[in-house]
């Protein structure tokens, strides 16, 4: 079976993350029967849902009726499952909850692919207690899920390669990037970097340096404009000028020496730091609601995959595929 | 003298970073004197030029010829520096080199403003040696210079406070974001958290996780393009929905806790490192000349100040008042 075959999902934990892969799955043609055990679940799909219709049409793949997967809302695990040639597991981040739910799911259904949305643990870790480790993959998103095309996708011992490559051919119908991460390591790859932002963030916070509002400024209209369209290295390539990225490391390699980060040590998160922190992002951003911050993220990433692709260049490819499979 | 008195500024080191500002000066309509002892300064300064010009062409803001200030090599700092209302120090970060060269600009002119596009030392330290340090303030813009809005402004110990205003003003009418920093701090704010990164992403790289090209792809297909607009606290307080900051410190506070980073920990540029490093940069980046990158980068970057300018939201804002300012 490719991922082409696959029409009917089961989404297990419906937070915003597992609300993000219903919306992205249903407006790419699959069926989904979800399940979370609370009471709030059903609103967050829809609001995600609606988030991710809006955002679709700034996209120009505004969905019709017929094209959009049904959603039925399940009262288990196992009913959620039962019939799904794919279940994305979302729930929280505690190993003990992820270890009951996947050996919940491993019982309701033979042969589904399981991904796991963690953006902690390892595969391996993850696929301990189960049955058939071998159809366990991380595919580990980015909120807004049904917008941003980065999926990490990280095998386990145990898992079969053919599983990863169905996976990978499934997300790239969704319009996603599939990247695959060759080692397990906790955090894979992207979260390890924003990991280390946001410690020396917290330092920047903590020390009065810098207000939250300051730090964002300081990304927004600095080197986050670089990062949209490419990463690290290949800017620094490019500050290296003709020398290229040894030149670049000769010049600045050394700083790595220098005193320029707190991040030997972890800032403490008292109650006033969360306080300080919780302060300024009120003054920051206090005067939009979240729905509306969220319609302002959105509409903006949408302009910005549209111009990358006008440019035929790193995301904005994504988006094009996208398109063109969709005919 | 408000900024938009200035008309005659001086640039001190003439590599990318002071190139670049020639070209926003220039571009602003201000004449520039400008010393450099490379023999390559000349052509450096004219292919920053070109890449800036086509830039802005991009951005809607193509020059006229009477709209363009003069450049005029100097064969001394005395010589670029006599006339000058305005100083740009961009000399290599070493800091005899910055002293001797700040000590030399104190004696060429006696009331120019003074700013340093230093990316890691405090003012209070660059001015030690001057006779003058109320003049002296750090300017730190990013790499393009000619295109990204984001200077840092940092003032030291005895620098005086109308200096920092009549340098932010001129920012300003170049286009630019002034982010005044409260506080002295090695590398400021951005760099801090780029420094981060790039620790995080050396250690990824030298354990064998990932490639440049897969770091460079986990940040630019995810949230790089969340960064591009909003920075790290706006978008987690998306994170934590309706409960806001609060609530996603709640939800991911512990995972600092977790071994999630090897930050703790500096890594050793080995020689082997950086032929790791080097090798899949060319592999990832090969295919391009550093000019023709520089023109992939100017035109992406440029078609997401454009996007955001539609938007109304972000550096797009900056550009927008750029271009009232221009009428």
């Amino acid at each position: 079976m490719s991922g082409g075959d696959i029409t009917c999902a089961a989404a297990v934990g419906c937070g915003v993350i597992g609300a993000g892969w219903i919306a992205r799955l249903r407006l790419s043609g699959i069926d989904v029967c979800a399940f979370d055990p609370s009471p709030a679940a059903p609103d967050v799909i829809a609001d995600v849902h609606a988030n991710a219709v809006a955002a679709w049409t700034d996209l120009g793949l505004a969905p019709t009726d017929d094209r959009v997967g049904s959603l039925t809302m399940s009262d288990s695990i196992e009913a959620a499952c039962a019939d799904a040639h794919f279940v994305v597991e979302s729930v929280p981040e505690r190993l003990d909850l992820k270890h009951a739910t996947l050996v919940a799911i491993d019982a309701a259904n033979d042969d589904a692919i399981v991904a796991s949305s963690t953006s902690g643990f390892r595969p391996s870790v993850l696929a301990r207690p189960m049955i058939r480790p071998e159809r366990l993959v991380v595919g580990h998103p980015f909120n807004p899920v049904y917008l941003l095309p980065l999926v990490e996708v990280v095998a386990g011992e145990r898992t079969d390669e053919a599983v990863v490559e169905r996976a990978s051919a499934l997300y790239t119908r969704l319009g996603m990037h599939p990247l695959r991460v060759r080692a397990e390591i906790d955090a894979h790859i992207a979260d390890r970097l924003l990991e280390a932002v946001w410690r020396e963030a917290l330092w920047l916070v903590n020390d009065g340096v810098a207000t939250t509002e300051e730090i964002d400024d300081a990304i927004r209209y600095g080197f986050g404009l670089r990062w949209a369209q490419m990463g690290l290295f290949e800017t620094y390539r490019i500050a290296g000028g003709l020398g290229g990225m040894r030149h670049f490391i000769g010049q600045f390699g050394e700083a790595l020496s220098w005193p320029w980060t707190k991040l030997m040590d972890v800032p403490e998160l008292t109650d006033e730091l969360i306080d300080t922190i919780a302060g300024q992002s009120d003054v920051q951003s206090g005067r939009y609601s979240v729905r509306e911050l969220e319609r302002i993220r959105d509409r903006n990433v949408a302009a910005i995959l549209l111009a990358l692709e006008s440019n035929d260049w790193g995301a904005g490819r994504t988006l094009a595929a996208q398109r063109a499979h969709r005919g």
